[in-house]
């Protein structure tokens, strides 16, 4: 967490107590601030969600003297890219700016032409990203054509929120297999429900509006039996415009999913089932739209890696885990994710609320590494990346 | 939450999409820069924790095109403060800069000369404050100067955190009593212990390092007599240089604190008994150096209001509550905290574990109003306010 470290008091205390105030390393400081501009662009970045596949999301913002000048995102596949808005917003301000842009702009002509040149031609001194982009057309050569025309490029802040931001463009795009996103709304004392059987809203409108764009960047939503029999979710989008809604997945062992649903007419719900589940209600739910797949189970339920395969053998790349407790136990059990988002409401539903953990762990099980922590309109949202997927992303990023 | 909210997708969805780019707010970008450049002046601060009594923490930084060229803070009593140090560390690039100081700067003769005067002398052009400060020598005089001067001044940014900073100065200064703090360590899953009985770290060294300082800034630490048996707490402030420990408050209704406890030599603790336990143990602990209050105890402990107005009545002005389960669900129930501090790491310890609140809540019983989120070497510090003292602080501050 380059960005963030250097927020810590001790940094600054480092910075302050360097004995010739001359000597201090001006860089340190301007890299703490990079953190907040790139954090903006970030967030304009997920404004994106669901419009811009098969592109990344990507959002830019223009500074200069301190100030934002300009700030753009890519909204839609075959539209504009995030810096060229950005730059276009600044006008006359971009010349001599400082551009933040979520991933290494592009080299080559797609549907829109080189970024790098547009960058070039508007007199920009600084181009600050958190990775390259591994597209076989980029991959570094962004970053090139920029040095080489004078452009001084800064890679690496906010790397690890960058990498959650596209986790499943970005896995793809460097062979590492489909993703598995985790995410669990709880109080401050870790419940996800007020006592067993409740359905409960713990956060705010948009803290959940954040959550549909989780799920629009998404091919799968995925959830227990148990939550889908409580809560009656819609795992929808509608907090966010004209995106898809992903595909249901229900870890169902019994197969007990009601015939007759509405998400059998449209939205083709994957029904992860045991094996000695009946046979007859597989073919009556196949017959109205849903599609079954037969899982093995284990002590706890299904076995939890043979039935994301299973799922991701149905072409479907990437899927977002929204509980239950014992749904999200498994997953992480197994170390079968690549990001977490943890939404934390600033209240308690204390000894009758139900725990987001329903498995004991040692402490370091989890194998979590923070990327990023955000004040949504009062509730909190914690990211973590896997260090495992952090890992094996940056070694071929390299 | 007026920074944070700025940089939430949404408003800046809202400043992107005006239509007409140089109809744009300029001041919107700028507030949610202020807010980044003020949390820094914050961070800050804290380094004086324990060293600056009666003064209050002070943290500032010099800001100009982007770059921050000076920072400080009010290290020691009768040393000079925050802003001399960091319009000084500055030195020439002070003129025309932007000032962002976590209180009013003073314009009184105190032990140095008005802060206000020097403000002026170096040429800033605009200073940035969360709050007013109450010390009747200046509660609005110094942002008066500062105008009549020609220097623009905006109040209110990172307000949250600027109250949570100060907060026994503040409410001593405003006559609305002691203070009362609630911290607790906590994972992901909300446990404050892997199992009952079980002693562990749950966040790593910088965010220990944290609960010193605020340690630090207290009269007194207090816990449960659960805690004590468990832990052993030492509850010093051991990880930060020069300060003094504040005094330990055992929550301990039927007085069993052992004899010969080192604090009673040193630290002269308060025990905090039942009015039935025994005379003779209350005449041995007073005899070696414990303090003994007795209090009614109500069915699920001491009765907490009692409780704490006894060990205010012993000159304590502020205490920090540092757990159990039960005793923070106490604090909690009675709603008698005004700040509260929740370090979580990105840890799991499930269905073993110790949940951090022992009793049922409502989910709007904790009152609780997000003040800052930050990400201390991979932990995360949540700090919130008590919406009451909010509300009875910013009134008297006006």
């Amino acid at each position: 967490m380059v960005d963030s470290s250097l927020n810590s008091p001790d940094s600054l205390r480092r910075i302050f107590e360097s004995e010739d105030p001359s000597s201090r390393n001006a860089d340190i400081d301007d890299f703490a601030v990079d953190g907040c501009f790139l954090d903006r662009a970030l967030d304009l970045a997920w404004l994106g969600a669901g419009s811009t596949h098969p592109n990344p999301l990507v959002g830019a913002v223009v500074v200069k003297d301190g100030r934002v000048l300009g700030a753009g995102y890519h909204k839609r596949f075959g539209e504009a890219h995030a810096e060229v808005i950005a730059l276009d917003h600044a006008g006359h301000g971009a010349e001599g700016s400082t551009l933040y842009v979520t991933l290494e702009p592009c080299s080559h002509h797609g549907s829109t032409p080189p970024c790098v040149e547009h960058i070039v031609k508007c007199g920009v001194k600084r181009v600050v990203i958190p990775i390259l982009d591994p597209d076989e057309r980029v991959n570094g050569s962004g970053v090139q054509y920029l040095r080489d025309n004078g452009i001084a490029v800064d890679v690496g802040v906010g790397q690890e929120r960058a990498l959650l931001l596209n986790m499943k463009y970005l896995k793809k795009k460097l062979n590492l297999g489909p993703s598995v996103t985790l995410k669990m709304a709880v109080t401050l004392d870790g419940r996800i429900a007020s006592h067993p059987g409740a359905r409960d809203d713990i956060t705010g409108v948009e803290a959940r509006r954040m959550v549909h764009r989780l799920r629009a960047v998404h091919d799968a939503v995925a959830i227990g039996v148990n939550t889908f029999d409580i809560d009656s979710p819609k795992l929808d989008c509608r907090l966010v415009d004209d995106v898809e809604s992903p595909v249901p997945v229900v870890f169902d062992s019994r197969l007990s999913f009601p015939g007759g649903h509405p998400w059998l007419s449209g939205r083709a719900p994957v029904i992860v089932a045991g094996r000695d589940a009946p046979v007859e209600k597989e073919k009556e739910l196949t017959a109205s739209g849903g599609r079954v797949v037969r899982c093995s189970l284990d002590e706890s339920g299904v076995d939890i890696a043979g039935a994301i395969a299973s799922v991701f053998g149905l072409g479907l790349e990437s899927v977002l885990v929204e509980g239950g407790a014992k749904v999200f136990a498994s997953f992480v059990r197994a170390g079968l994710w690549d990001g977490l988002y943890m939404f934390v409401s600033p209240s308690l539903f204390g000894a009758r609320g139900v725990a987001v953990s329903s498995e004991a762990f040692d402490k370091n099980h989890l194998n979590a590494e923070l990327a990023g922590v955000a004040d949504v309109s009062g509730d909190v949202v914690l990211s973590f990346i896997n260090k495992n997927t952090r890992r094996s992303m940056l070694e071929r990023l390299a």
